[in-house]
């Protein structure tokens, strides 16, 4: 499909008919995910497919079961990791290595500047520090300004990950099929059914199904691009 | 472009030529942009496209004069506002009444539960309390976890965001111009270039251009799919 009718396409559907959806639809997305550009490339995202019936079951309760969830066909649940970076990193370095001489700015990269962003010690601590620094140098020349808290480093990561989650949507559109992103839901509960810790942040929760009319919410609405669209 | 042929070819450009993009194509990038899916579809989003040869410079600065930057054709802002949902849900239910009768569930969700989570109150107090009732509520049966903090209400929002800015590289991609997104500038002085304040938060910044040979570093890189991606 092209690109700009799958983005017309697209809507957020909240009921589904009683159809599966083929394994290799869901795995074509996925892979379509991966493609996503993403923070310093550590690729921070983790994707749970739920297929199993009883996590199934728990994971439409921890969406509030809302019916795109219960409905749903398939649910991927899209997760951002605070904590995957330092292997990430490892594994790129070590890919760049077979590939070729790292350059040293692309090494100092990963090894100096990334850490700086990605550990903001206790309770921030470490991130308040570097705030407070790259505040007073900031007065003179252009610094960035973050991420140093653990809220920020979160912030930035789910950022990254939502836009794999653009391309997971948009990927199931093309293959005939929807989808809807759950912000509404109860994010302990997601974690417990998946076994994850508190370097995990669940991002969205997104349902797959085949279409029910029902499921759309009338036209679609989007108010005057003149209140969002500036040219400065 | 075919939807898959475009999130192939969409790699982060840190070099263009010196070639100017037609309007038409930011426009109609922008115009994907605003096709996203988005929280509530409150619309939390701002597009600056800045074309002002005095201001352009100083974005370019602001992004610590990267070379994506200084050598792109065009560059869009894309900013999360914290402000905007009371006058959008606003105009969202004065449409929604012209286009018949809005369902008491549509409206109560708008005026009953958006302001639970956007509403943080000052230093997140709000948010506090909220928080402690839905945690104590969350012993009992799943609830959403917030965003109830004026940070996590800022997370939401900016992963709102990214998803119009997937869009938007797509478009530009699939128009045969490039993009890098930036997450490396100083956020202090982009917003000071734009005039804006507290609520809003510049998600990141965009390059658009044609596409240098060595704009692209090296081979596209991902890790291992098995690192990512589970099924449970």
């Amino acid at each position: 499909m092209n690109l700009f009718d799958a983005i017309e396409k697209r809507r957020s559907v909240r009921k589904y008919l009683n159809e599966p959806v083929a394994r290799a639809v869901i795995d074509k997305a996925i892979e379509a995910a991966l493609l996503a550009p993403n923070s310093s490339n550590l690729q921070p995202w983790e994707f749970y497919w739920v297929t199993h019936p009883e996590k199934k079951k728990q994971l439409v309760a921890a969406c509030l079961d809302q019916a795109t969830a219960a409905t749903a066909a398939e649910l991927v649940v899209f997760v951002a990791r605070t904590d995957t970076w330092r292997r990430n990193r490892q594994r790129i370095l070590e890919t760049l290595g077979q590939r070729g001489t790292v350059p040293k700015q692309q090494r100092d990269y990963y090894l100096k500047i990334v850490p700086l962003f990605y550990t903001p010690g206790w309770f921030s601590s470490l991130g308040l520090l570097k705030s407070a620094v790259f505040a007073v140098v900031g007065l003179f020349r252009p610094v960035p300004r973050g991420p140093f808290s653990k809220s920020g480093l979160r912030a930035t990561l789910s950022k990254t990950v939502a836009l794999a989650c653009e391309n997971f949507m948009l990927a199931i559109t093309a293959q005939g099929y929807s989808t809807c992103p759950m912000e509404g839901f109860d994010e302990s509960r997601v974690k417990k059914i998946l076994g994850l810790g508190g370097a995990a942040n669940v991002v969205m929760v997104i349902s797959v199904g085949r279409e029910d009319a029902a499921g759309i919410y009338g036209t679609r609405l989007r108010l005057d691009p003149k209140l969002f669209v500036f040219e400065v």
